[in-house]
């Protein structure tokens, strides 16, 4: 099998959607053996200027919605970013995971070429299909990931790179 | 054009180093300006246990290299990790992006299919070539790219979301 749009974008999103769901799960069983509110990790910050944890979390799940939608041409499902626990942002993990399992591979493969318009707060811009996954969605995804585990390193949770990274032995395709 | 194996790895490395090296640029003009050593940065790190600036650089320049020459089934060049001033670490991502524009595309197309062999700590990892781009490479190129503009914010340097992702107003290909 050869790569294609499909195949470069939603099985990573997927393997990092479940990873970061785990790291989650560690994030809680860290705030209770060390006995503090799990709410705590919410408004975390890397730097006063950057945004907070929920936010981290809600704008990775939303680059890989957006990609999916946008490169299969279709409206993506509206998630309110209303989260308060970390409860709700799992959920919101799960939904997007859900979100994106659903639309099928031949809606987004072929996409390459087509255009695909972003709206931003600068005004809307238009790449072809494959720039935009490549150099707008996957940065965006992966740095949004990257902050919401270094949020956990940073405040004490035990994780490694194979929780970043996923396992790797059952070579996944 | 549809995607391909070069074609969804050589032009994110490029960006994104080239990105890499604009951040080293403003940390420098940052630290002249707050009259600090720029050597400071090199030590920075989010965690205790998290690896400092200089090998957030080093392993991100590694990740292109070795993704590149095992792609096309070639040796990566060596090189030795001493770097210990920003200059130093600015050389080793042009020497990084340089080998990765040396290696023509055709001896990376095809590689999807390939068995890659990763060494690691706990033993040689076998991947399909696209497993391991999309599941070992993107992931851990994006996280110490991620991590190291990250310590650059935490350090006050002047850095936004068009830093990060590059201009995306002449639309990459």
């Amino acid at each position: 099998m050869a790569i294609s749009m499909y195949s470069a974008s939603v099985p990573i999103f997927l393997r990092m959607l479940g990873n970061m769901t785990a790291w989650l799960d560690k994030a809680e069983a860290h705030a209770v053996q060390k006995k503090f509110d799990p709410q705590v990790y919410l408004a975390a910050r890397l730097a006063p200027d950057m945004l907070p944890f929920t936010k981290q979390v809600q704008i990775a799940c939303d680059a890989a919605k957006f990609c999916v939608a946008r490169l299969a041409g279709t409206e993506a499902p509206k998630f309110e970013d209303d989260e308060t626990t970390l409860a709700q942002l799992r959920d919101r993990i799960h939904k997007t995971a859900d979100y994106v399992r659903s639309v099928p591979a031949a809606r987004i493969d072929g996409s390459d070429d087509r255009d695909i318009t972003v709206p931003r707060r600068d005004g809307a811009m238009t790449m072809r299909g494959e720039a935009y996954l490549k150099h707008f969605v996957l940065p965006t995804f992966f740095f949004h990931t990257t902050t919401v585990y270094a949020l956990l390193r940073h405040s004490g949770v035990d994780l490694g790179k194979t929780d970043y990274l996923g396992s790797l032995v059952s070579a996944p395709q």
